[in-house]
């Protein structure tokens, strides 16, 4: 992973409802991974879920987006497992990396 | 915050001293909603670290990057609290949001 590439910052709170949500977030990081122009992902969750998806082309994020098992993903997002999430498309434009010695 | 905007991604692994970690963090934070061009922040953990800060200029990023008291912290990260971090600058290009309603 070099710059320029692309970023999705996704931010979200869940309901109380988590029912089938982590096998769906396996899933998900599974099938992601296949896709072209995938780079990476990370994620984290206390109180607020963040994931981070690394791709190399918008074109790439368009194409995950509108693949058939993700869109049925995002819809039981929406009606079960999020009250809130914002998704953020950026362009990586630099970055850097410290490794304790 | 209407795209385009700047989001600068931190995530890192600590090491197991957090000794002055939190109170540091807080610090930082509360130091950073003060500085010019600051939009906003989100962070959370369980292995991985993840905090978001967004700005709305690389120039404000840079500005909080040399403040005094960021650059202590940044070296008290470095040789106590981080055992690795990445940081990307990215210009968030578009965004969207999802409220249950």
């Amino acid at each position: 992973m070099k710059p320029p590439y692309y970023a999705v910052i996704f931010t979200n709170l869940q309901t109380n409802n988590t029912e089938g949500y982590t096998a769906m977030a396996e899933k998900m990081e599974h099938l992601a991974k296949q896709q072209p122009g995938f780079l990476g992902m990370e994620s984290a969750r206390d109180h607020l879920g963040i994931t981070v998806s690394y791709w190399k082309t918008t074109a790439a994020i368009k194409q995950w987006k509108q693949n058939l098992d993700h869109l049925e993903a995002q819809q039981k997002g929406r009606s079960l497992w999020y009250s809130w999430y914002r998704t953020r498309i950026c362009l990586v434009e630099r970055d850097y990396e410290f490794t304790a010695s």
